[in-house]
């Protein structure tokens, strides 16, 4: 078998993950074979970690971080209910999110037995404060809000959230894994400034433009971390608060080295095309005559045909679709007004 | 803050992690930015994450392998649990292994609400099968048996541990995270066609040769992956098993590069150069008056005193104790004769 030459992002659409930026790439081919994992071994990628913690802090309105760069949103998601489920004193955890949260929050349930309750959306897209409110009771451990969601890019009343989770007792956790590294550019309250948010995922390799495995995992309290270490024999370090054990320095070096070249300037500039695009894209279906969910941040969805779908798919357009069917384009940064152009005249070449 | 130029592994002698193969680190540069949790999106490093299966079915004597490259040992022994957790009856599920299995399995407890019960193991640093199988019962929802353990390279004795597990209506799970690709070279009964193993870590990222992160998780039976599935809307892909969501790219075409370029005269002579290597310094020590426990793979653990260590380590040595406190020296692939000389040279100067 022949090893394909790259990955190629030419004609990819739908995917929250980009070509990394070049200094993150530069970082990731340098720290490949590194460890954060065991960081007595190998202290440079552990000291770039501890950058890329202060960094995100920098981005998210914390100013005395705890966390880690984790593998990705997933593992942010997980680790939040696992904190929140390992504090409480429940026997019988349970979870409530909107019904807009990403699927990792089923996977963190199957994970973790703990009980996830999903409530319904207001028809603005975002969670509603009253329908989470109704599900959450005595044996709730965590609140999620969504900072961005993965279908429609909306942003949930994160305070509200946050108000309903403290009254509980319980935590509230911001899924921002793909609004992050947006939202600062934004007057959208999302972040550990603007409400008594607990923990927060937010993902360097999505929107932040470093290389894949670059998640975001952090908490205001150091107790909230901690409730995740496990005891650390043969490593120097003592304790291990990740999922994962081994974990991977290019990951860890790329999302420090594409947030030191672009935080903030050049996420602000990249955030603005990005914007554009996306409503650039939607004007054009709209002008079409299709129905489209308005982009508030740089993600559309339109619904369009199963079959015009299909044949975008054949002239190679890695487009895929919402829970619902309609057809998602993340305006990622490697999506360029010229490829969207380029998209459209297949657009109407297959309704033709 | 500068980013060090890169990881050096010039005086790394404890860790599971090495110098990833030319091939692998090529294949990890150029799909760096690719997502295998996205296999529609990204197709051509799906294609490369079936062939590494494949790959590791040859290597542990599995002809249909179920399974995917994970993001090490740690998540590999996680899935297990979680598997034989989900497929099991009881409420009240526990596990059996050895107390030398890795502190992964803590985390795994902690993780999936299961309880561990650590049987002590034989005079050879091996698993008991006779205290393990005091400690299952009715409960017991999975059997572990370590293929190279963390501290001494000691494998357990995988059919009898197979038994046990059976008889009780456990699975069972085989971690050869560290000991997978050198085991093939020795007349241990370790793999799948040895032994009714049912599930099995084994890390193309530890003596495999590819880049981090790249683990793998295996299966003998389809319907024990299935138990790990979760529902995936967004994705074309129906389903995911993965831990993790987004995935290293970079990872799954470096453990296929390694694999290609290595399986399986290239891991052969790596191990009869590592097995030299181990023999080598562990008569180095045993002639000096240390007591040494005996490599019965590339991995030696020497008994001396906290300040000879000490001092190796403010020579720049990366050198870790064992749980009872002595020094291991893990002989990876970067670990050269002219290297281990070096150290034998520091050792008799801190000594002086």
């Amino acid at each position: 078998m022949q090893v394909a030459a790259s990955q190629s992002f030419r004609r990819v659409l739908s995917s929250m993950c980009t070509e990394p930026h070049p200094a993150a790439r530069d970082a990731a081919e340098r720290f490949l074979a590194s460890n954060p994992g065991d960081p007595t071994t190998y202290p440079s990628v552990s000291a770039l970690e501890d950058e890329a913690v202060s960094l995100l802090g920098d981005i998210t309105g914390l100013s005395n971080p705890h966390g880690y760069v984790a593998s990705g949103g997933t593992e942010a998601n997980i680790q939040a209910v696992r904190a929140a489920r390992n504090l409480a004193a429940t026997d019988d955890p349970n979870v409530v999110a909107p019904e807009s949260a990403h699927f990792s929050f089923q996977k963190a349930a199957d994970v973790l037995g703990v009980e996830l309750r999903l409530a319904a959306v207001a028809d603005d897209r975002r969670a509603d404060p009253d329908a989470m409110a109704e599900l959450v009771d005595d044996d709730t451990v965590l609140v999620v809000g969504i900072a961005g969601t993965t279908e429609y890019g909306r942003v949930d009343p994160i305070p509200a959230l946050a108000d309903i989770a403290h009254d509980a007792g319980a935590l509230l956790h911001v899924d921002a894994a793909w609004g992050g590294f947006v939202l600062p550019f934004t007057d959208y309250e999302w972040n550990f400034e603007h409400a008594a948010v607990d923990t927060m995922g937010i993902d360097p390799h999505k929107m932040g433009q470093a290389a894949v495995p670059a998640g975001g995992f952090l908490t205001r309290e150091k107790r909230v971390l901690d409730a995740l270490a496990v005891e650390t024999p043969y490593l120097e370090s003592t304790s291990q608060a990740t999922l994962t054990g081994t974990r991977s320095g290019a990951g860890v070096a790329s999302a420090w080295a594409a947030m030191d070249a672009l935080w903030r300037d050049g996420y602000r500039e990249q955030f603005e095309r990005s914007q554009a695009n996306a409503e650039w894209i939607a004007d054009a279906f709209d002008s079409r005559g299709y129905d489209v969910v308005d982009p508030v941040l740089p993600l559309v969805a339109i619904d369009v045909p199963r079959e015009t779908v299909e044949a975008l798919q054949e002239r190679g357009w890695r487009v895929s679709p919402t829970g619902s069917g309609e057809l998602r384009i993340v305006c990622m940064p490697h999506v360029t007004r010229a490829m969207l152009e380029e998209f459209v005249a297949d657009l109407d070449a297959v309704r033709a």
